[in-house]
């Protein structure tokens, strides 16, 4: 069974995660989205709110599995026996940092990375402009996905 | 069965695209080499002789196919019924050029690309650096794949 | 009266450099589109051809104007009264390649560059792109702009 | 009339942005510049001191007004009746982050965002990099305008 | 004599830092190491403890100095007679930066940056990432120098 | 004795390459620009008479030498008995081209690269705009080096 994981802290799961989970799909058997818990973050809803809202998602979808992870993404990747991560790339930043990611976890956990570019038309889209958004009262459905 | 394309004009095949192959076939059922062919480009070798030096490291892998191609990417894929492109990046300039190109054959072929980053070790091997140290009588062994 | 320029060899002249030149206009009285000429590059089409093409699709914009052009960028803004020169980014290949120009043009002939970003539907869309799908025998409707 | 707007902390404004504002302003009839008031950033001087500092350099020139403002972008540039949102890129980094909230605005509130690129002399020149040298104690007076 | 600075948090100095410091020795008659002390920035190891350390590694070779400091780069330098500051680079996000502080460097204290490309092997270590992972429990010694 | 490569097409040779030797020489006994003759490359210039207008420059300057090669850059350094090459990098392009350069020459030669970054005013400066602006009859006296 090939086994992917798809990695982020995910405040919120925009269109953008939810593209690349469904071009992902069919080079997988299954899909596990970990969603980061870090206690030195602050975030803008609960780690359980998070998994909740995007298993919802993927309710339909019995490749796709939801679960947090609060330590390494390599020990996250071996606990759920996948060999590979999977990233979006939008910009030369995020391409730069996942490189230097990829090959730390290459090295330090034999786990490929996978990468597809971010669709253009989600190429502006994040978590971080999502929550700036809500802050300003402003509405964000265009941002977030909708279950199928 | 699922089909990945690796493609390019590998004038010639070096120690790095034999690195991405490796490491893709983890993903694919099949992977297919396209020596691209191109009239208005003068090789070093001919597609011939390219398919042949790259066949023969595959020559104990039923999963690996070479062949020529002389037209679209898309229609290559098309023809081994593959959906998805299979690209190693090293540096920003192929993270760039590998964008536009995966942006417009998702839009006229619905084929994917998928993304490894270069090892660090080959990052900066190129074919044209291999025949630019060829053409000066250097010795390119260490940048060319071996037949395991 | 504010005049721009937007200049290129537009062979083929683009969905995306419609786009950049309608973005444009209410920045400006004018547009000046140059069809650069140089002999020392060989199109697909002719200089003429392509002004009868670009100048076709703004007929019933006065405020457009279409011209061949073929001495140094600055030199056609002079003649065209243009302070500006308009341009369009698609990527950071074309931001370091116009930071150039743009430094140049300002040194020898005191005319400011304004940039827009490429709209993201457009970014993969290049002549050359065109050029390629022309030449493969492929339609390519969707990347050229139709007159309204 | 046309209006563009160019925001910022201004913590403080620097030659870059006096530089900006200048080369800008043949472009349009008005600019305002918006001192953005961010409860969750620490700065150096208040809103207030900001706006008359910058306030105190346009003086003599009616077609430039500053003002603070606290909400989105795309929020002051609809109260100023701004059709175009300025910026100064120095930097790939630069280039990125404003093609992001470029593409946002745009879809957001359909205001236009027209880039000019720094001098090659202010390139360095950054307000944090201005604070830092007054934390040690250094003259800022080169990276500071002066009343004309 | 010819003294170059190198300076960082080190917190740790990893192998990729050693590595700059043995490919620049051949270019300088004295490398003065210089830890930042930095009461804004929280670190994993004293400033004391982060000396010793790098002391320890080079006990052996009196051309290489470690001290701390705590004010700006240039006057650190002038200080130690240095008339240049050695720089690795990894990536472009650490090309522009280093761009940025050099040239401020050059024109506040007359100091020129020399830059050494990390080896490939040493693209992906950081402090930050070794930090990351002693957060979480791993082992780092191959990211660690050892004494020779 | 230290001794520094400096090596291109110098076709010309521009004041951006002799703001990198002058910048340079503090750091070498001794550098010796290695003028490139390549028989697939049609030049302005001849290289002989590039080394002559190159050698004039430095008439006064005994530490620096010119003299053509036309092999590769690595076997001029060893004949030279240079343990560096000098580099000035102006832009993101310039940056990764060296990258692969300086690792390929560190790899077959064992000849470290050193880096300057290009002086904000001579960042747009090359021979090739240079002989772009010759081509239409500009004069081009701004941007090529006086002896003094």
């Amino acid at each position: 069974m090939k086994t992917g994981i798809f990695t982020g802290s995910f405040d919120p799961f925009t269109v953008g995660h939810a593209d690349i989970v469904r071009r992902a799909l069919p080079l997988f058997d299954r899909i596990v989205i970990g969603v980061g818990v870090n206690e030195r973050k602050v975030c803008m809803q609960t780690a359980g709110r998070r998994v909740e809202a995007i298993a919802s998602l993927y309710a339909a979808e019995p490749r796709v599995e939801v679960r947090t992870y609060s330590d390494l993404t390599v020990d996250f990747a071996r606990r759920e026996h996948a060999g590979f991560i999977i990233k979006g790339v939008r910009s030369m930043r995020d391409f730069e940092y996942e490189r230097e990611q990829a090959d730390i976890n290459r090295r330090i956990g034999g786990v490929e990375t996978v990468l597809l570019f971010a669709a253009p038309q989600y190429e502006s889209v994040s978590s971080s402009m999502v929550r700036e958004l809500i802050h300003f009262g402003r509405s964000v459905d265009e941002f977030l996905p909708v279950k199928r």
